[in-house]
């Protein structure tokens, strides 16, 4: 039993190297990889050997340390910043790393220094969320104390302990009755092959699903509320994720249990009214018809694979940010939460 | 383009032959199975080449006719019958031919009619069902003519057009428009590798959604109705049928989308009186795991894996029968259905 480490430094500068769990590996291996060189860092993003868009800026500015290390710091800025074109976590890190290159200087020690601050930071922000949350678990009643998530918005994702599961995390130190049900979120599994990987390897009760069995399990009352990451959450209050999020946030109205969303307030995207404005993308069909190795649909079937859905903010019982809770969700409380410093 | 045939005998008694569509080898490949002796019919009765209740009873009386064939009708019945031991269908159909064969004699001429009347009547039974249900396709809206299926119920598991499908193939034979989204159903992915197979093989516009992806869908207006089949109904109309059939009925419930459920009457058990009585069977976490060929979950790691669940007659619109359709769904529309002849 251990709490996963996906991001780690070794030693020092100008010596040091960067450690990452291969998530690609999981969950049949859990096998680490060294960087030494800044190009294994490149590579590890680029084959999502290390995802989640906290984690991603994380790797990319001690990969900049390591470029600093070989005296190629300006060369493994602009070179990392090309390994997942979409990810803002990505530029904002680099750019972060730049402007202290450029105030202080490429040396390596004070470059690492920076590099471990916003790991240091994340971690934090984790925390803080897993404060204003684990009173949600705090006060599930006796008789029903399973938390249902979806996807992955754990510790492998992040710089600490996670969005969704840093509740969990926070429940299991204070030694709080609960247990988790993770759905395997299909298409791509995240829920199997990340977040039930790592809750068991740190030793929470988690429970792995297929994503149809909620309703049943919800009406069996085995689940006491359920909660999430999130994507893009917009200024009022409705939440972009994984596709499935949405499913459940119904099948939990229906059932009276509530629903959170756990996300940092740089999640939030203030330039967009309601959910109906947030783009779609509407994935490969392969995903569903040969995700398994092995071809389960026919040959040129159609398919229907969004990548994320929208839930409406008033199936959201409270969202939680490392700010606080937000409750109601509401344009307003948005607002007047993410205000505070 | 085709209608596929899961059971055909070819030829006449007495050196006539059962052949059987091998439904493990799809959706990858469409092999047929040509079954001489007993002992193949058996074999592929039990290791799921031939599946669904009725369709099983089908292929064990032509069974039974090939032992006549042979001189070994009853043998040939003593063995078929415990090839699946749960099957009533399967017990039902053989039988049937055990008291045809007492009263007449093991003529395999005499026995291959019998069968051949089995196979006739729940052809005309799927039909019928058919015919109650086409009319709800009809009127759906000229904008939202998508039908949601879940599992299979379909052409392969009967020995005509299926029950949730009976609809959908007569509506195609009418020329009326509309298309289909086909839940994979995991674990086991039936309604990926046999109803998506068989609906685009007849030439139906069938597009597949992981079971994650219904409520989307639904809320972006591309399901006019949801139909499903069933694995048993009980008195006051509850139903019980493949895991995440009762998720899609309170999502359907949530976006006000009509809900049916298409089933013989056969299905019903009148002993029981609400859906809380019927015993839900719990299956090997492998299926979740691994199931695919590849192990996609952490070894160990605790799964919940309920084959079924329990739609409450609530939630459900109508149920149609060959008898008509029970709408509203309680317990005296149950009964006054069922009593008509």
């Amino acid at each position: 039993m251990h709490q996963v480490k996906n991001i780690e430094w070794v030693g020092d500068a100008p010596t040091g190297w960067l450690r990452l769990l291969d998530q690609t590996r999981l969950p049949r291996e859990e096998v680490y990889l060294d960087c030494h060189e800044v190009q294994p860092v490149w590579d590890a993003i680029r084959r999502l050997s290390i995802r989640g868009a906290p984690a991603i800026g994380i790797a990319a500015s001690f990969g900049c340390v390591l470029g600093a290390q070989r005296d190629q710091f300006e060369w493994a800025a602009d070179h990392l910043a090309t390994s997942r074109p979409t990810a803002a976590n990505l530029f904002w890190a680099i750019d972060r790393m730049k402007r202290l290159a450029a105030k202080r200087g490429e040396n390596p020690s004070v470059l690492l220094e920076e590099a471990e601050k916003i790991h240091a930071e994340d971690r934090a922000m984790c925390r803080r969320i897993g404060e204003h949350a684990v009173p949600l678990i705090e006060r599930l009643d006796a008789r029903c104390r399973g938390v249902l998530t979806h996807c992955n918005a754990s510790a492998l994702a992040t710089g600490g302990i996670g969005t969704a599961t840093a509740p969990m995390y926070l429940a299991q130190e204070r030694g709080l009755a609960f247990n988790v049900f993770a759905g395997e979120t299909r298409p791509l599994l995240q829920g199997a092959r990340l977040t039930a990987f790592e809750l068991a390897a740190s030793g929470i009760d988690v429970t792995l699903i297929c994503d149809d069995m909620a309703a049943y399990l919800m009406s069996q009352g085995r689940v006491g509320m359920v909660i999430t990451g999130a994507d893009r959450i917009v200024a009022n209050g409705d939440t972009a994720n994984k596709i499935g999020t949405y499913n459940l946030a119904v099948l939990a109205r229906y059932h009276g249990i509530p629903f959170y969303v756990a996300a940092p307030s740089s999640t939030f995207d203030m330039s967009l009214s309601d959910g109906s404005l947030i783009p779609i993308e509407q994935r490969p069909a392969e995903e569903i018809t040969e995700g398994f190795g092995k071809r389960l649909a026919p040959v040129g079937i159609k398919t229907y694979n969004p990548a994320f859905d929208v839930t409406p903010a008033d199936l959201i019982t409270a969202l939680v940010t490392e700010r606080g809770l937000i409750d109601p969700v509401n344009t307003t409380r948005v607002a007047s939460v993410l205000e505070q410093a």
